[in-house]
């Protein structure tokens, strides 16, 4: 059955991998594709989500995490650094707790939720709030890894896409082909860039998929085609104004026929609901773009009837519960510990 | 690959399936067993953890619930019930939903972290909070499953056990035979018991794990041999003070030749902390039970060195951030977003 050791054993043909790369491993990769049956039928096409809230740290910034570490340790480093809104900082502290590596983590002051900054802190990195928004925080741990012994592992780094194209790999071999269409939610645009580069080197003889790309309204800098000064969105784990890898993301578009596009916080929180009442898949919110952009454009025609579309699910939903308590419509009912009295109050419930 | 495609179909050998079972999955199971390099290094013995965070919802309990919600289903119930602390209300909500079956939980008024309650509610569950314990929420659901159409997936379900008994076929499989010791935190006693059962039916001729249970000193019910009638512990999943399987959990220790111990509070939040900052790993608290009590079997020789040692962790660090962010030690800093202020901020901090 299981003998998946983490990505850099499972793909060391396809990376950056020496004599010298440590086996850093918390079995990150091999996460579930998903059918959602319900979905699939009301909309007309084959929709499967590929579910990165499975990795070790409920994201699929794992995947370019153990790669960058490990290549940090392998060439000196002693510390890693990076600015983060919540997912890169929770992935590069585990990924230097188990390295052994000395973590640091620049975010921005306020904005991010709970679990996040709670996980990143539990593994022991040292955390800094800077007084600025992620734009800042980022043009400044890239101004001291340039002068420090201490290597950047934002999404700047080029191992993280190394990494994180493995997503795509699983997805090819998981489905026994590539799929019609990859529906993707959009924030510093590094992920689209690493799925579309792993579609390219994985699938040679077959048709590669269409990348379509979602950003939240609130911050749709590729999309309308501007750094956006103040994002804003339901969705903190993609709002960011000012894409790390804009370029590449939008010769993925260009190169796969797909498109970038855009989708509301209310559809974002709808697909939210929808994925979690009618399949249970409980996802972060901003993973829920992609499913949103899936419902937007397959009403729109823009994917078409009978389509097979992966959607990825980007974070685990345990990753923002208090998005999860604010959108929930039916609170707990409480009633005496009578069994007469309960069912008369079960009966008298409205199924949802 | 990953041809991984749930319990029901990977173990449909070893589990009560008929051609009438419904085919239902969130892909649960297939959970990494990862060697702890540092812990073991410390404590002189192989140890590896099971994390059942990795779970579709978050714990081990998508393994029992799977194979109860199945043959609720294929037995015609159009509901499923259950009272639970947070984790089996999750799972019962997730696959319930996946289902398509009515989901009504009933919990005990407050106590339930955020994340639990916040998990259930977003799909869709129908919740309701008794005045009273766990343990009278749970005679409730008993008294109405018996009489009305609803099916109870309490633990207490046999269904449940034989779903939950998969996790040691997997460790056995993962590991290339049965480990030394198999340490689990011990809290409705279900989980040891199905441990145990799945190894007595998968083990034919190598050595079985002796089982050693862990449950928190303020519930150590089993331990002191005495229903508590205010269980009290910051293990909020194990803390439970009349365990429903209770005696299948004794007959686990008693024929495995392993011991029923307890852990305190103090012993599990070090283990927790341990966990994440030496190996990278993010458990719910309830989940350290069972690495604590390694720890504190091993300093006692009851674990003897060099010994292979597979704890399990029950849960994802996830569903708890508040008990995360309580016992997290360093708070971050504040700094303005000026490089050479952030150096010198930098450099005057010690390393953890």
């Amino acid at each position: 059955m299981n003998s998946w050791n983490g990505l850099l054993k499972q793909y060391k043909d396809y990376l950056p991998i020496s004599e010298n790369t440590p086996g850093l491993s918390l079995n990150e990769g091999n996460t579930p594709l998903l059918k959602l049956d319900q979905l699939s039928q009301e909309l007309g096409i084959s929709l499967y989500v590929k579910i990165e809230g499975a990795n070790p740290t409920g994201s699929f910034k794992d995947r370019g995490m153990v790669m960058a570490v490990a290549k940090a340790k392998e060439d000196g480093s002693d510390a890693i650094i990076c600015a983060s809104t919540g997912n890169t900082a929770a992935a590069a502290a585990a990924y230097g707790a188990r390295a052994g590596l000395r973590c640091i983590i620049v975010i921005p002051k306020g904005k991010v939720a709970l679990g996040k900054l709670a996980q990143a802190m539990i593994y022991g990195a040292e955390i800094f709030e800077i007084d600025g928004n992620f734009d800042e925080a980022l043009r400044m741990v890239r101004n001291i890894a340039e002068t420090e012994p201490i290597a950047l592992v934002n999404s700047v780094n080029p191992y993280r896409l190394e990494g994180q194209k493995t997503a795509a790999f699983e997805v090819c071999d998981q489905l026994g082909k590539a799929p019609d269409v990859l529906a993707i939610p959009v924030g510093n645009a590094g992920n689209i860039s690493a799925y579309w580069k792993g579609f390219k080197e994985y699938v040679n003889d077959g048709k590669r998929p269409q990348m379509r790309g979602f950003e939240a309204e609130g911050s749709a800098a590729i999309v309308q085609n501007r750094i956006i000064p103040n994002p804003e969105t339901v969705a903190t784990a993609i709002r960011i104004g000012n894409p790390a890898s804009w370029h590449l993301a939008e010769e993925a578009v260009l190169e796969s026929q797909g498109k970038m596009d855009f989708v509301t916080d209310e559809e974002i929180l709808d697909a939210y609901q929808e994925l979690a009442k009618k399949e249970g898949v409980f996802a972060e919110p901003a993973s829920c773009a992609s499913v949103a952009g899936v419902m937007k454009q397959v009403a729109s025609g823009e994917i078409e009837k009978g389509s097979s579309v992966v959607a990825v699910l980007t974070g685990n939903g345990l990753k923002d519960p208090s998005t999860a308590m604010d959108n929930v419509l039916v609170k707990p009912r409480v009633v005496e510990a009578d069994k007469e009295k309960f069912m008369e109050e079960l009966k008298g419930c409205v199924s949802h």
